[in-house]
């Protein structure tokens, strides 16, 4: 999907609500568990659900990896089942290897030939730019690069400040992955946790689009997220996997995730008006 | 496995070679490719043919998950069959998110009722504490932490130096790391391209085991990091893949990558021999 379409398709929609799949078996409804494929007959009622109120799905690879070849099987199911509906699609991967491998890492998750064909994958920097260049080779697909993290080990390495150029490390990722990529290919994974931060972030990136997890069960703020983070464009993509996906446990597990999808929508149409 | 029982190995079998099972279907044997698991076909010979030179095996999983599901039946057929010789194995995943994510990524990989029930895993450091910790909960298993890498771009972020501590970023994620767990249960990638580091990265973890890629196919020597990362235990397992996989591309792959893999196995037992 190109940068021009996805806006185009974010104002038509009025949202920029991003649903993370982060199907749990240990969390999902129980009666789904006799069901053949327990994982994608929750994926699929969940993007039934929500799919008016969302621009983007995000499986995260780690919850269909610990169900083994099976979850794989789900994953793929899912993937396919994506593309009957017009959103972007993200695999939450955090890959990175040396460059030969990182290609290989792009053919599984990017390629149109291969068995999941997303949109895009989160990737990991800490291999610098060999790791990340093979994932930019895809036409109208994306990286989407970690930068500042959500949750507590961020402020591990990420907040390091560097003698030579006198800024943090997620600073000094987004300048450097600027020369890798461009804004029609490259987004950022920036934790809504930190949304004092967002005016740093926007003056190193100020049209890329941002993917925003940690709104909702990690304690974001929309409104603060906006505030310093959305651009004309939008340029955001705000994630919510478990205040949707688990808003109830019981028969009406999709009705309580499209209540809640609905929510987040209409508050996104809102902060959507201030810009066109 | 312990890291008494992984010592033992090493001076048993005299050697400390690693086999990375990159195996990539551009480059395998064009005689291979007609039957049903090409991957599991070349991976099964290369076993039998080097086992008794190897200490341990690294798929890493970028090869596997190219071929898609097929190529992850492949890792799984890959994962039984080497559990029936006594050796090290290691999911060169390169993974790493926030905590509870990163605890099904080690369920994925290191449970003993998953699909693959690997000795370790190789992980990412970028998110911090939590995001490494859930590997560390399984007994006798290890995660490896991606320190110092071979590639070009470890350049562009592993060697800021932080204005705090006055040093490298590697060198803080070694010592930052030593307080997630002990060198019972934790190694960490160093790249043998940097050998003059080895004495650097020797003053952080004295007695951590090192996985050291590169030596070969990228460059590396294994005298020379011998010389400076050896420790009285060994304390290296040196990952060779390219030198041997693709020894050859004809109907005798099997025999020179043994061929190879002995080479290496001599050499390394003249090594230990200063030792013990």
């Amino acid at each position: 999907m190109t940068r021009a379409n996805l806006i185009s398709k974010i104002f038509e929609k009025q949202t920029f609500l991003c649903v993370g799949l982060d199907t749990d078996l240990t969390k999902i409804p129980k009666h789904l568990l006799d069901s053949e494929d327990p994982i994608f007959e929750f994926n699929k009622a969940i993007i039934d659900a929500t799919h008016r109120y969302a621009i983007a799905y995000k499986p995260n690879l780690a919850f269909y990896e610990a169900s083994g070849i099976k979850g794989l099987q789900a994953l793929k199911k899912t993937a396919d089942y994506l593309r009957k509906f017009d959103v972007f699609t993200i695999a939450d991967a955090k890959r990175g290897d040396i460059g030969n491998t990182s290609e290989k890492y792009a053919q599984a998750f990017l390629s149109p030939d291969g068995d999941f064909n997303f949109d895009a994958i989160t990737v990991a920097p800490y291999m610098g730019a060999d790791s990340v260049k093979p994932f930019l080779t895809f036409s109208e697909k994306w990286v989407i690069l970690l930068a500042l993290t959500s949750n507590k080990g961020a402020f591990d390495f990420q907040f390091l400040k560097d003698e030579k150029n006198e800024r943090f490390l997620f600073e000094t990722v987004l300048e450097t992955s600027k020369e890798w990529g461009t804004p029609e290919n490259m987004m950022y994974v920036i934790g809504a946790t930190q949304a004092d931060w967002f005016m740093k972030i926007r003056q190193h990136v100020p049209d890329s689009f941002l993917l925003v997890p940690g709104v909702g069960a990690q304690g974001g703020s929309l409104q603060e997220v906006c505030k310093y983070g959305m651009t004309k464009d939008c340029g955001l993509l705000i994630n919510a996997s478990r205040s949707i996906l688990y808003a109830s446990d019981g028969l009406d597990f999709a009705e309580k995730a499209e209540e809640e999808a609905q929510k987040m929508q209409l508050e996104m149409a809102e902060l959507l008006k201030n810009l066109r």
